[in-house]
């Protein structure tokens, strides 16, 4: 196996000049990040000692301290938290039951779907109608829905190659249905999780209200639970009881957590980041506990190594990634306040299993840049530099002409876990989440000489 | 991200005839696999029920009724028993103390390593010394060998991107130091297992004596064993005590299984497999259980999918590629015999994770040729189709001319659980293993089509 690391870059003639030292100055930072790297240390205290940390919550605060914490060991030289507004939403108690042929009240894994209002603690019983895909509940009458409710069950598409296709398609059975049922009338939503694994583990994630829409419950069931649901419709009448206390409980301020190594040439900032928040089970480990700690190992190589930056390396870990994007946008729309030239900003929230590409978001000529730099990547398993969406924390920096890129990972398992109680730091892989931040660092050095 | 499926196959211009065809065909495959495809189950059965599986063990044989009754439910048309002569190796019990400077004896866990003597029962004790690389040991007297037991602290080697590259470079320490040792009159070596985790989890695996030499005991620890020990001696003599039983208890016939749907064209042969026996702790999940279900799905594919070979489909789930190799080297002995032409051979014995490449053995126009669909396979995660080693079951079908290849999954997970208990059933992913099964199936697709 040894040819494989040389061949693609021997093939392409880029052992030459300037190549020569970005391969030379790449192979560095490979090596001290998987023989050295402390991200899987520090991501094992964010999900053991912290853990899920939605923000708004008091885990989340203790989440902006040890971020603080860490970006100082790691070398930043410069570290202060930025005030972010965010929503507060709380799930508190919620339980689901369904009434069997046989007339029992059976208890179903569920989870009220991030930033719905329940039931007020009180019992919402109604009848369960299901429908397949969206086109089917458009095809309802209003008669058919009212005071009904209403049971999505849209199969994950395994049949994408990259998961990220089938959470694309799936996406607005959870974020979208609970208003159009609504507007039929019905008293409450449940969908089928959006979930690669076959289990029974039910997975969270944001839904939102349509603008005078009424705010009825909205929850998810695992994918076996849903099979079952499924399966007891088709020969029975089945009706559904939920009672839950979740619901947004007004604002508050907290703060996303930025670090940063001075640049030798210039002012201008070239950040990394990924989200500090988190869903509120599990522990936030692949989504986006990993992308922090990586982000984090991007500052620690740079000081590890001695690599003086032409310009200023900044860490960002932002708040509210998952229910609002109040971080993402308060950072970029204090770029415009504070005029903070930013070349560049790379996100990593797709979680930290093996590199697989990078998606960019920049000028066409900044993008065949950075894709003609594919031979000096492909040793670390860089397979493909494509033009794509980069990252929801960083993507409102787009509107203030910042070239971006997101890491594109390895996808195969990510949607077994997002959201869900199985995002625990078992789930993440030393080795992967070290080659991650490898390349990140990678990416940031090359733009930093190079820009 | 739903750009990323096409670009490969539209820059390069496939789209077009024969290229068309070929790309619809491997669609096919791969969303039936990933929406029907069964190895995940067969997977469970093989390790949950049946577990681990040594070759010449009572495991084995029932691993050898249930490959029968899989290829068979998949569709094979013709199912037979191929016996082959395997050496029978025991663990027996075991157990290594290490006595510390207070005086106390403390247990560390351990393995003995494959195809090692023991010490018949009887308390071996002696003082330690360790080394950290061969170098080291080759300069060492034999006064300061003789009558100890030696510790090869060798660290595996991280910095490496491919960890087949790591466990390639640490395999000495595994495979040949005690017989080493024991012609300076050592009494027994302890390696530190090759292994990518941080843990304390031991990793057995083949060793062997040189011809005339001492049988000495072999046994591995833990890389955190291996730590606290070498600590341990960093400041204090050290002694050990072992205790085995392991050790050759003579040659039985037991069988590879083989299945195979007829073709409809000649009786050429096109193979693919992995193989049915395992170490003897864990359960033989990725190393090789997915080999095996991965071939038996190929199987079922086909059939499933209606697809008349234009030659002779084969699975071949081999016996006893762990100790001995002697499955592999049967089967490529039989072709001679019975003078059977076979095309081809693909084995999978890297892991069930996502698929990456192809390694190729084969003529220099048969390479070009493979190499030349890359554009086709690179939808599925296929970055490289190099020549390199293909696989130790096919590698004796070599010298008789048939062209071969190996799956080359990420390698990342591979060596944090090779060999060792934690390879289990729970670090096999679903959707890479039917991945990895996709490209497979692909792969003898279009072999049987061209050649």
């Amino acid at each position: 196996m040894k040819k494989l690391l040389l061949i693609p870059l021997l093939a392409s003639g880029f052992f030459f000049g300037q190549n020569t030292q970005d391969a030379q100055a790449l192979k560095k930072i490979s090596t001290q990040i998987l023989t050295q790297g402390e991200a899987y240390n520090d991501l094992h205290f964010l999900t053991k000692k912290i853990g899920n940390r939605l923000s708004g919550s008091p885990a989340y605060e203790k989440a902006v301290q040890w971020g603080a914490e860490q970006l100082k060991k790691a070398g930043a030289e410069k570290i202060w938290l930025q005030p972010v507004k965010v929503p507060v939403w709380e799930r508190g108690t919620e339980s689901l039951f369904i009434k069997t042929p046989s007339g029992t009240w059976t208890k179903m894994k569920m989870l009220s779907l991030g930033n719905s209002e329940g039931t007020q603690g009180k019992d919402l019983v109604g009848d369960l109608i299901m429908v397949n895909t969206l086109e089917e509940f458009n095809q309802l009458k209003e008669s058919q829905v009212r005071d009904k409710i209403v049971f999505f069950n849209y199969i994950f598409r395994q049949d994408f190659i990259e998961t990220f296709e089938g959470y694309s398609d799936a996406g607005k059975y959870r974020s979208s249905t609970a208003s159009l049922v609504a507007k039929k009338g019905g008293k409450a939503v449940i969908v089928r999780s959006i979930s690669t694994a076959v289990d029974d583990v039910p997975h969270t994630g944001g839904m939102h209200y349509d603008e005078g829409s009424k705010k009825i419950p909205a929850v998810a069931l695992g994918p076996l639970g849903a099979d079952r649901l499924a399966q007891l419709l088709k020969t029975s009448k089945v009706s559904a009881k939920l009672n839950s206390n979740c619901g947004m409980k007004g604002e508050k301020i907290t703060h996303s957590v930025i670090g940063e190594i001075k640049g030798t040439l210039d002012q201008k900032v070239i950040a990394v980041g990924g989200h500090l928040d988190s869903w509120d089970v599990g522990e936030g480990a692949q989504d986006d506990g990993a992308g922090v700690v990586q982000s984090i190992e991007v500052i620690r190589t740079f000081k590890k190594l001695n690599i003086k930056p032409k310009h200023t390396i900044r860490a960002v870990l932002f708040a509210n990634e998952e229910n609002g994007n109040r971080g993402g946008e308060t950072y970029a729309d204090s770029l415009n306040v504070k005029k903070e030239p930013h070349l560049f900003a790379l996100e990593s929230d797709s979680g930290g299993y093996s590199p697989r590409g990078f998606g960019l978001a920049m000028t066409a000529e900044q993008s065949a840049q950075v894709k003609s730099w594919l031979p000096l990547f492909e040793p670390y398993g860089i397979q493909h530099i494509n033009d794509s969406y980069p990252g929801t924390d960083i993507i409102p920096m787009k509107k203030y002409g910042v070239a971006l890129a997101g890491l594109i990972p390895d996808s195969q398992r990510y949607f077994d876990l997002h959201h869900s109680e199985s995002d625990v730091f078992e789930a993440v892989n030393r080795r992967e989440l070290l080659l991650g931040a490898t390349v990140m660092t990678q990416l940031i050095y090359m733009i930093d000489q190079h820009w």
